[in-house]
């Protein structure tokens, strides 16, 4: 007999050598209809496996609402493609085919590359093999009947795969579909018939097992969900991240720029996306001086000693740029992070509790070495600057200082219209011994945040017991932008490390006349101003809340004749302290406006013999066309007004 | 005979082998007894030497009224003092002991250390040769001659110097006072009387020839004027710089810390010091948009291609930190300048002349390697932040440009209360070919500085021909400080260099349709943050004017009654953008008010039981004292208001 327990809780028992598919079967036609795969004991199985004796199975029947359903039917996706391109091409050297976010690929070693019409063709042949609908067989063999099977089936990477990675199994799985047999560890779906909604979306370079001194494979990559409607509103977000790719954006819209001669992911700013950052800098200094945050400036290097005592040299000299190394034998670090500088800055005197908390903030500029193949525009880069703060305070002062933290990151990502995030608290295993600092000391701050948390009524609050780093507990804000991907922004940490005797040694003198030990907090609402502005870029899709325009309004003439009025007007604005331009240029207003348009200018004032006459400009609204006509001093102050409220217009397409 | 020609134009036939004392004699017995020495050719000489015959002699007699004359009487101090150490130190060897800025100094080798009282027996004993009055001989030998006597004098370091230095001299000359020989270029005093006002100073190590792997040797420093009253003065200014060191007054005002765990020469600015900072970006950062700059940001590091395009490496390799070497052979360098970065925005899409003038500016910070022993606060450091920026303009407007610029640099530093200043227009040597670019440009762009610089009426404009950059001309602003000591503060300079093809080639499309290349302007108008503000520091003596002051305003209480309204108070002023700190500690109000002036906290405003009942403060000045009692209201009006002019208030005392 089988002991079965459902997510439900509920136990039955049920004959042994009995399935995954035969238990939904009899809890529900319906259920074993819907079901996908099957979840025994955690992990996710093929629904014919049979399910094992001895001891209770725990047991969950996956339908296309799990997303663990989702990656199996991507999984057998790419089985059948792999299928289809051995139907067209015989020759084809399968490697690896993984599902993932999304979708899935197979790394192939094909004669000639594969070109767009390529992928239609095996598109179609992907749909006839779905038509036949037939099942996905497990098959368990001896590993050396395995190695002769791939050599037979002239597959040679299946060969050094196991004899490199699964060299210490005694047997393994292949699943056999039609006429295509495949080493692999599954599962799948049941049937190929599942596969209802599937398309190819490109074909890439990779290199064997990712290693650049090896074969170069073509990756065959594509998606696959339950429904048509599902695949469609994929394919329609990826058309919409494209056009907001914050690297084509930034290009057209002169933001940034970086360089090869500069380096690469390493962002040259230009005037206009300059602009937005000094806003979002403004914007942030102001709020930190309302919340009693001190600001400083330090160097971008320091001593590698420095690092040493923080830890973080050589222990992550990986992500880091190699030392400068001087004639006299010293060596100086790009700093690949600002705490150690603020702590130099509080131990640069003593400090009494009456200091603390004593919150310390810079706008700084770190450096690390990302691998190349990981950079990625202004959001994966070698140099950024964190808008960064570390506060050092008193063990009773750690709640409210979180708060703090927490309420500072809420306002600030408000501010910038992102609505709809989660906020991750990350505590310590208390099973595990891996923490720095007293355990009694993490429990008395856990339950103060997790309190906190509570009292905030964060949305989405998450505890994800053991995710703390080692050095203390942290809160993370994961925000949706407004096509639905998700981004790890804010970031919140107390640290009980770097303030040790064993690191800095910091120290406050008591009200006891005796010195202790702060706590520090590492916190940046943004993260980094490089990556945030990407995002925001692709948030916006470019089309930024008026006050970080980099141009708010632009005057245009119907006409030559007016350019006089038009050049007042504009002086006007500037003098009220709008970033506006002109263009005075001989070509219609339509073009004009049609120009504006594109470069994403928030407001339009168009003059013509009217609005000369009347002293007044006709104000067009990127989005909302005209709004008719009004006077200079009336467009000031409605604009000054939206910017004051940091106002984010919605327009029904361009918000989720 | 000998034909003078005199400063006045005056031409005189004198008999041959006259000397320049005779000539003063026969002009007037005044002018011969104030003379000290005479410039004959332009160099200057003994009163005593024979006037060469020949063509017409160039002759100038030197009193004390002359610079020239100040150099020759504190060399000639050198020599009492040397001649007063070997009377007392019997065994001293001698290295060199020339004239300096305000003094002299003599570098001895002495078998013990000097100390203060040791100082004072020189100086007395310089005070018995003085009163002996005797006469400065100058003779003339042949080099072997001068070997043999050196060693006779058992001077080691004179026969080093005549074996390296000066090996290729077929004669040398000594001079002779009483039973004092030194080899000695001169020239000096006639006799040793004339030494009426002088005092020893210091003594600090020194290596001999500079070289730390030779002989270390004690510098003598001392100073020497002809009054007593000009020597008062001038240690009187020393008093006051020393008052004034900003590396003191930074750590007392806790303005900025430099931390040997992150490196000698890093600038670590704390909070008070950032908040100066951040005010002085914003007034220029205000200044820059009002003037049609646009601001970008770059990284702090480029790779090695970058420098070597723009020439700064290898060839300024001593003065910069070495590269950072990558595994993969890649190199990168902290930038030592901001330019090739701009000129890559500059290079980032083709340009047309209509975006020209494009003025790019950056606070951008630099690293730059200084000598350890060059090290001194904020001023000699090794990363530094310029307030940067590069124009990019056609030929044609160079003028204009150039005019923007100083006019920027002129308001800036008047702002900042510099209005003691000149300007120095350096130029090039029509007859060197040292220079880049084409020689007709160049003629007509200086032309063009030229005629801006008279138009502009600058205040002690000098031209100094032949001191152009290899690149360009350019024009520097020499500041006096408060206190007389002059600073080489802002720099305009065109190049021709960066833009041409052998560098980076840039390029615009004229209205020709063809392409033409740019000229570039480096400017900045206080040089560094770090340096401007360190001299601001010694400028203010730490007293800022209100708009710069970290502490604008302090609320004191009388006694701890009045707390609540004091307060209250204190956020009324918080809330109208003042920075404002609280002192309501049980301490007497006499000694909050002095730490307060301590602190060098402009206004105070204190609080007892009329202001609360009246809902008024008491307001004092820092140094004018009570200044009555105001309404809360009328104190922020008037704060404000001296912050919107930026007045810098004037006091007998503080200022010139």
């Amino acid at each position: 007999m089988v002991q079965v327990v459902l997510p439900d809780g509920q136990i039955q028992d049920f004959p042994s050598c009995i399935t995954a598919a035969d238990v939904a079967e009899q809890i529900s036609p319906r259920l074993a209809k819907a079901a996908v795969a099957a979840e025994v004991n955690g992990k996710v199985v093929d629904l014919n496996t049979p399910l094992p004796t001895g001891s209770p199975v725990q047991l969950k029947i996956l339908t296309e609402r799990d997303p663990q359903a989702l990656e199996v039917l991507r999984h057998s996706a790419a089985h059948v493609m792999a299928r289809a391109v051995l139907r067209l091409f015989p020759g084809a050297k399968l490697a690896f085919g993984p599902p993932v976010e999304n979708g899935f690929y197979y790394d192939i070693d094909l004669d000639r590359p594969l070109k767009e019409e390529d992928l239609e063709r095996i598109e179609a042949e992907m749909a006839k093999i779905v038509e036949l609908d037939e099942p996905f067989e497990r098959l368990e063999v001896p590993w050396e009947k395995a190695v002769e099977i791939c050599r037979d089936l002239d597959q040679p990477y299946k060969v050094e795969h196991l004899r490199e990675g699964l060299a210490s199994e005694k047997t393994v799985s292949f699943y056999r579909q039609g006429e295509f047999l495949d080493l692999c560890e599954g599962p799948h779906i049941p049937s190929a018939g599942r596969l209802k909604a599937f398309k190819l979306l490109s074909v890439a370079g990779a290199y064997w097992r990712g290693d650049a001194s090896r074969q170069q494979l073509q990756r065959l990559y594509g998606t696959a969900w339950f429904s048509r409607k599902d695949l469609e509103d994929y394919l329609h977000r990826l058309e919409e991240a494209k056009k907001r790719d914050h690297r084509v954006l930034g290009k057209r819209l002169e933001l940034f720029t970086i360089e090869p001669m500069v380096g690469s992911g390493l962002v040259l700013w230009l005037p206009k996306g300059a602009i937005i950052r000094r806003q979002l800098e403004d914007f942030l200094y102001g709020e930190l001086l309302r919340r009693g945050y001190q600001a400083v400036y330090t160097p971008h290097i320091g001593r590698v000693e420095l690092y040493q005592t923080s830890g973080h040299y050589p222990y992550y000299a990986d992500s880091q740029f190699p030392p400068i190394q001087m004639a006299d034998g010293e060596r100086y670090l790009l700093k690949p992070m600002n705490c150690p500088h603020h702590i130099m800055i509080y131990k640069s005197r003593p400090r009494s509790y009456r200091e603390l908390p004593l919150r310390l903030a810079e706008f700084g500029t770190v450096y690390r070495f990302e691998q190349s193949g990981e950079l990625t525009g202004m959001t994966r880069v070698r140099g950024f600057t964190q808008d960064d703060a570390h506060i050092f305070c008193t063990e009773e002062q750690v709640a409210e200082e979180f708060r703090g933290c927490l309420e500072m990151t809420q306002f600030v990502l408000q501010t910038l219209g992102f609505t709809d995030y989660r906020v991750r608290l990350s505590l310590r295993d208390p099973k595990s011994d891996k923490y720095v600092g007293d355990p009694e000391v993490w429990e008395r701050a856990e339950s103060a945040l997790r309190r906190v948390c509570e009292e905030m009524n964060l949305p989405n609050l998450e505890t994800a017991i053991g995710e703390a780093a080692f050095y203390g507990p942290k809160a993370d804000f994961i925000v949706s932008d407004c096509i639905g991907r998700e981004w790890q922004l804010g970031t919140v940490q107390l640290d009980y490390n770097l303030p040790s005797p064993q690191r800095f040694n910091l120290e406050y003198i008591g009200p006891d006349n005796r010195p202790h030990q702060p706590v520090m907090i590492h916190r940046a609402p943004f993260g980094s101003l490089e990556r945030f502005t990407g995002i925001l870029i692709e948030h916006f899709a470019g089309a930024f809340p008026l006050w970080l325009a980099p141009e708010q309004i632009r005057v245009l003439t119907v006409s030559e004749k007016f350019e006089e009025y038009a050049r007042q007007v504009e002086r006007q604005f500037r003098e009220a302290g709008l970033r506006v331009v002109g263009d005075y240029r001989a070509e219609k207003v339509s073009a004009k406006i049609r120009d504006a348009q594109l470069e994403l200018v928030p407001y339009m004032a168009v003059i013509g013999g009217r609005e000369q006459e009347q002293g007044t400009v006709a104000l067009r609204e990127r989005r909302k066309g005209d709004l008719g006509a009004f006077p200079v001093a009336a467009v000031i102050a409605k604009l000054q007004e939206e910017i004051r409220l940091k106002i984010i217009p919605r327009y029904d397409d361009a918000q989720k």
